[in-house]
């Protein structure tokens, strides 16, 4: 069977998880949130973001997550504005309008937002009260397309979402190999202090489920509860997600698995680059997005599988390969072996 | 610590599941659903339930089940009919009204709904367009109040909802217990004839979490998918719970562990009769509600944790007692010895 | 033809509003509610009801007006009390649950709401964040069964829901008639000074269409003209509404209109009751429900047409008898007649 | 008092209506739409458009007709493809998005959408079930920047929605400026062939309110009144809506009253031409778009109102001229001086 580079969920959890799992499988625990693994995690949240104030929700999916949380902060006529790669407006079959909102998709160059960007959209949405009115800023980081926020860009961003009082959401499905890529310069304390709310991705790093919201502005932690509740996220067993968590933030687990993505990446990446092949977008973190002739394509799928990302012309496409956790060191040497031989 | 009957969520999941979970950890297998886990899961359920052209879906609880299900059913200007203690009536945070539905909550006297019980909400919405219509009727077995359906009274209710163009939905997030109570008639294969949807509960039956929706009516079935993902149900690791059901369902351990929750209840009910006490319902599944004086609750409060569930006067009130796949037998010898001692 | 006792809407407008619209059909003003008569409706309004804080805002319908006020005030989680006899539980398809919130339905004896009525409600819903949040409390006034409210009971309303920090909400589809009733002790300075949002009715009350929503409490005003634009109410003409509603409130009229159907109702209530007649209920505005024997239902409906409304038992049943701005003296005289004939 | 071009809805009705509301103000009839003006207005449109199956329903404005039509076909997870300058896209609040659908905005030269637009959408979104699903295409004739759809044009894009499964729907709000356009070639009977659903324009051609849903794809007229109830659109005086409706369409006095509009727009055009003014876009209905040096345009508003609607550069910007069935010829005569004396 062929080794896939398709995504960084093909494979279940990482053996400590699995370990934890065991060990308090049969320590009776109050159900919906209310167990002790679940209050450890948002204590370890707090502490290490250096944000003692913020509330902290774990649930199964960043779908999931992305619709409570939005729908949770709008009312009836606002809406959110994301990047037009952005998974809300593009990729969770609009399940964010299901709640009532609109989803601004703005065209950006490289998948990250601008104060500019916003600001058009703002400029055409003053006939009030004709038009809805704009209250969220959708940012991903890492985005969907491997690239990441640096601090200078996410405070600019902040600090003009205050200005206009517009909340700012970033989307932290892949928010360790944001956080640990080698170009990067923002701190998890940093994004506790620039956003209103975030999350730990959980299932694309090393966890059988789960991301970890992290409300941040107070304002906005009222009640959040009933809505977890109401859109089914409030997990009986809670447990599920609070060991898993536990697991991965204490002793910085979660930070080791992203970064040895990041790493398998990065050597996939210089593979590439000796042999001349150009990329989509400029990323270092899990993602990367080669641009291979076809017949090379055809040859490197004989032993691998991946997905062909986008057509460049009748001769070229770009295919995407997605590390992980889970994709060792062995493997990859391997796959890089075979790229060098399409030289 | 005292041991808690407060419900059947208190634990992890059946060790078997934590060794399937190690077993297959780091096979790689498409995401959302599409493993192979899942389609085992799938085939098991039509060929156990006689029911070959149902299709299966696996989530990861039940207001998430009933959510989708309803919604994906019905028009806008549908509604459903439930029992008023059925789940999405009451204890839900408005999930089906948040997918724009309204909910017919009927009295009713012990949890189930009956023929009449619909007639009657029928009769007062005949005001064309002024008032909803009726569509679906939800049904949950066991029931809320832990009673369960007779096979005559399943399929007196299958029919009349045919006859009336309502489709009928069993809530089956305890439907293990209810098809392994000892005075139960009616087989899984009953469930998938009579029911247009009903869903196996996982997660009060030794899972992690999962539920296992199971749409019998090739109507309903079209573009279930859309719905998943729009809910934020659809899980990147569907591996999680397929790999769950494919444990449970494979050698009966399901059913085994239902019973089993079933024969705890049973023997504290029976010390219970011992001592004369009476109950709010009659049931047999892993649910019972004795009515004790206060004096008696307190004392056996003392060594073991339970809801204290109606107060039934100024010196008595009725406790809730729920056992499970992991009440073991000496918890429930030392329990019940207690339960003699209040005589 | 038949004379139609059967509501208060068969008939057009008062011919005081049909000059009115000639009058100023050239004159060319501003659109969507920014019109000049619709600015002199909102200082007749503050300054007759002593309201100066209030906002005024001028729909078509009822159901619009009740389902734009209700889903701007409540948050996805928070649910909305009213009787079961309510408009918005029962008459209007679902509209409020579509907005995505539920309608606690309440069993009255007389279609009003007391404080034990909701404080009932709000017991059986503490179970945070489990089950949905009572926000705000719907009334009518006059209810659909044709009743008042006194000032007492209003002030208790209103004084519970302030201790319980709920709103409340006023449907004044009948206000008119409600205020007018020989019984009633209540100023429309009372109405705005106990109540957070109502609405004057006049579709029922010498309107073509039009209703005029109410908000006396400031924190709900905030971007509702957003809410009417959203759901379609934001009549791009809405000088159809003020020149109306410009034409009920100067001078009174409105309030005469309404004691000259509440007189019409009392004349044909007095003459059943000379026939020894029951009423299903004690009103005195302008519905009344007498019962009658089957017969002599039959030979009144030779003349004149009317809902017959409830089946009492085998040979009787209550009619319903609506009257209007538009029920003239003389066919009142006429039905009285035949009334008494029935003895 | 300046006159104002600033719309086509400034004034009442045209005189006739109004007659017609006197003449038949204390008829009784039926509410809700079950009137005979509104039965008989059905009639008219059935016969004159040929369409003999087609079901009509009257509502009071645009943005109503518009969120009813589409939320009554949509199921949850299916959208609308609208041009970006469709009136849902951008000028409506997110109304279509509260009923839980997302709209995809199309970027036009000139307002109108064509197959390979649709087809754009189309292939970025097959990854099922992760995008939502089109199902329904939106267009407006006039569109919002006063264009209109040639014959052929509208027959293509018909093909096209047949063949990809999805349903077409005409926002008609000035579909009378449309088929009166001197460029036009499209007939009654031709929209009716062609459009699953479309909308007669009341406001904007000479009624106080009123747009005429017709449905002529029998698939979609089932239960269509529980969609207008439960959105707040079924006046119980529905007779406003019947009475208007008859005026215009009997003697087609509608389609005169869009003639004039049209007439008077095309002398205004001719002579901004006269005087060298280039448009914003090629328009032969009421609305026109003349681009202005900045002092041009504070010469001409110093005796007339419209809007300035775009900035071209720092001396130019365009304006918006509308004309109606109220625009009468001697200020059209008196304005064009106004604009020759520009030169």
């Amino acid at each position: 069977m062929k080794f896939s580079f398709k995504n960084d969920y093909s494979e279940g959890c990482h053996p400590k998880i699995l370990e934890a799992l065991s060990k308090y499988n049969l320590d009776q625990q109050n159900g919906y949130g209310l167990d002790i693994y679940s209050e450890n995690v948002a204590n370890i949240i707090r502490e290490k973001s250096k944000s003692p104030q913020s509330k902290v929700h774990l649930v199964s999916g960043g779908t999931q997550a992305n619709l409570i949380v939005i729908s949770s902060i709008l009312r009836p006529h606002e809406s959110v504005v994301s990047a037009n790669t952005g998974h809300i407006f593009t990729n969770e079959s609009g399940a964010i309008e299901a709640t009532g909102h609109k989803v601004h998709g703005v065209e950006t160059k490289d998948g990250k937002l601008r104060p500019e960007d916003i600001q058009n959209v703002l400029e055409v949405h003053t006939n009030v009260p004709h038009q809805v009115k704009q209250k969220l800023v959708y940012i991903s980081n890492s985005t969907e397309v491997g690239t990441i926020y640096t601090k200078k860009e996410l405070e600019n961003l902040s600090e003009f979402c205050k200005e206009k009082n517009l909340y700012l959401f970033m989307d932290g499905a892949r928010l360790g190999h944001a956080l640990t890529a080698k170009s990067n310069d923002i701190t998890w304390e940093d994004i506790a202090r620039l956003t209103d709310v975030y999350y730990l991705g959980g299932t694309k790093n090393g966890a059988l489920i789960g991301e970890a919201i992290v409300i941040n502005n107070v304002s906005l932690q009222e009640e959040f509860g009933f809505h977890l509740k109401q859109k089914g996220a409030l997990l009986a067993k809670g447990r599920l997600l609070g060991i898993q968590f536990q697991e991965l933030l204490k002793n910085d687990l979660y930070w080791e698995l992203a970064e040895h993505a990041n790493l398998q990446a990065e050597k996939i990446k210089e593979a590439f680059q000796e042999i001349g092949a150009d990329f989509l977008a400029e990323t270092d973190t899990n993602q990367i997005f080669p641009i291979l002739e076809n017949s090379q394509i055809e040859k490197l799928s004989e032993q691998f599988d991946f997905y062909v990302w986008k057509k460049i012309d009748s001769e070229k496409s770009a295919i995407r390969i997605i590390t992980s956790w889970a994709t060792y060191g062995a493997v990859v040497e391997n796959f890089c072996n075979e790229i060098l031989k399409l030289k």
